[in-house]
């Protein structure tokens, strides 16, 4: 084993080659994204731009979404076209208004958050994603950490806090879970569909980002649909269920949905329309012409992982190599982020890495409040950088994982 | 002059057609949709989406908007690119967030609105805009009316109102107003920006839809720019402008902005941040692309003006040979809309069109609360029929007002 000499010796070469690689955030490539230059062709001035039901896509009008579009994205998420809302480009933002929307007028009927006596409170699995952490902060929404464990959050801690009638919701990522790539067991996502909060106006935020992101064809992880469980368990309201192509076209220039029960659906639907006069159908039915179907999804996502999967196998491979004895990480099957485990110095390995010009997703990112307790979750997103960056960059952040644990 | 009985024999002889024409809503024509056909070939799978800042618009990121399309948009609302934000397809979206926020967050620092010991007020020039109407009345916001002169609003009410603490905004559509096609004199809009609110966060809400609408080269109404004004008085935190190309390219598909000072525009950004990682980049750059500049901009609203100008001379002329002795309406110089006065009977009359099959916006839709206080205003929005369509519902209009007011 080098010496810590050696080590920063080592470090120092790395760091007089002035490298500049980014694996912060969990971005599709070039390639990725040329993948569908295609769809730029589907609509052109010779087009018919009018959907299925006769409308003119180009005028004002259809708030919840043109039908071609709803079925397309409820394939994606397994729920039927009067279950889903079809809005602009960012899913993020639909679980924004949904959180604002609570903050000022509740749910279905209950007060309004803001005029409660005391603040609100959110279940949120760590690690997690930091967006949705910025969200609840934003509304000063008190944040409890529960644990990820290997087959989703701790849901024993998850039953007990819903007890107290201020929680109010959980973020999760159930599938190939931002940062962790973990897929909740058949078990959790039935006990989430049974919980019996305190709260009435408690929502599940369901954010499956990445239900069709796999990185292998023979080996997926299977995520049970949990509007029809909790259908069946008697709570077809409790969840809010988002999705968006973010990451299957274009990330900016996609189409994100909101699915929930009817009930959940038809309030939505009521308050958008004080928001906006509809969201953009023209996009709607861009991808629509071009994936066609949920085949035509299934197609795209094929060849966005022949460009993903050799990055995860990269990164899996050098860490094997260089700190297996030093930290622990998981080994998705699909998603964006692989997650490094180095107790104690997360965030010193970070900012030595970007002394070295490589940068992570800043440390705590993954918890509320930017506090990890053990100093030692480290997100990395290997989608972007080219697989020769992505093999110096890991090197580096093996190097600066040993030499903090020499130090 | 006709008897009420031979009225009514006509007006059963136009029921016997079966009719259904819309004059409802501020909707462009398919012709005027045509126009921006040509949009959908700028960008091709062959194109390159790098902005000029060398940003890949496939790909996340740039909250307020590639660097050439806010110099398209600020050149429209005449303000510099660093004073806007772009935003997706809906400036009323913009709108909303900001009341939004405002009753969440406050204004700069100020007490979040829903925190206040009462509710908040805002001043409501009459006759305006459903749509903000509604966010207001969403918010449980107290609207006040404030007559609408040849000049904008009435003024002295508006100052005297705001030295109310409580009274925190005001809706405006300066130009070419919604439904009153007035344009604000240059001593409104001086009054404007030398407001002196007794609340730190009132903001003028200064919705220039209308801001390149014109229906004639040669004779244009012109309004004085109002963040400058502002500066010069002191006042320049005072106001959030709003445009949109909705009635330019696409509506529904087309891009909106917010204008404001160095510290609203901050503000609003960083708000904007928790909301989403950016809105649609490649919409930005297809407009840009095929408008190129402001020119380009002016060249398409005139082809839109030698659609629109037609029907609106038709109404004005049907109005005058039918009703200039009945009634009295405006004769706008562009935007959308023409406001015809009947008081006493606008909703009876709006529903013997209907009867009819002649749809018009309902009555009291321009005013808070839908309570048309004379029961006078009936909006009339041209653009969507067609000459013909649009010659037999100005007959039906004018009939149903001599009906109404004969009986």
């Amino acid at each position: 084993m080098a010496s810590l000499e050696e080590l920063l010796k080592q470090f120092q070469q790395y760091q007089s080659k002035g490298l500049s690689i980014n694996m912060a955030r969990g971005q599709p490539c070039k390639e990725q994204l040329d993948l569908s230059m295609p769809m730029m062709d589907v609509l052109n001035s010779k087009a018919d731009l009018t959907c299925e039901d006769g409308i003119d896509c180009r005028n004002y009008g259809v708030l919840g979404g043109i039908p071609e579009c709803k079925r397309l994205l409820g394939d994606i998420i397994e729920v039927s076209p009067e279950n889903i809302i079809i809005h602009g480009n960012s899913s993020l933002s639909i679980m924004f208004d949904c959180v604002s929307r609570s903050m000022t007028h509740g749910v279905l009927g209950s007060t309004p958050w803001m005029k409660l006596d005391k603040p609100v409170k959110w279940i949120c699995p760590v690690p997690g994603y930091d967006r949705h952490f910025s969200i609840t902060e934003y509304f000063g929404i008190q944040m409890i950490n529960v644990p990820m464990g290997k087959e989703g959050p701790d849901m024993d801690m998850v039953e007990e806090l819903v007890k107290d009638e201020y929680v109010k919701g959980i973020w999760c990522v159930p599938k190939y879970s931002n940062p962790d790539g973990t897929t909740y067991s058949e078990a959790v996502v039935k006990r989430f569909a049974r919980l019996k909060p305190a709260a009435k106006d408690f929502r599940i935020y369901w954010d499956n980002a990445y239900s069709v992101h796999h990185l292998y064809e023979d080996d997926q992880d299977f995520l049970l649909e949990i509007l029809d469980e909790c259908k069946k368990a008697g709570n077809p309201d409790l969840v809010y269920k988002f999705t968006s192509t973010s990451k299957i076209s274009f990330p900016g220039s996609g189409i994100a949905a909101v699915a929930a029960s009817e009930r959940n659906i038809q309030e939505l639907k009521q308050r958008m329309s004080v928001q906006t006069i509809g969201f953009d159908k023209v996009n709607q039915l861009r991808h629509v012409r071009f994936f066609k179907n949920l085949q035509g999804v299934k197609s795209q996502m094929r060849k966005h992982a022949d460009i993903l999967r050799p990055k995860f196998e990269l990164v899996e491979r050098i860490l094997k190599e260089e700190v297996s004895e030093n930290a622990s990480w998981n080994n998705p099957k699909g998603g964006y982020f692989i997650t490094l485990r180095v107790p104690g110095c997360a965030s010193k390995v970070i900012k030595r890495c970007r002394e070295c010009g490589v940068i992570l997703t800043e440390a705590g990112c993954a918890f509320p409040y930017h506090n990890d307790p053990e100093d030692s979750v480290i997100r990395i997103a290997p989608s972007c950088p080219s697989l020769e960056e992505l093999e110096i960059a890991m090197r580096i952040l093996c190097l600066c994982v040993k030499i903090e644990q020499a130090k």
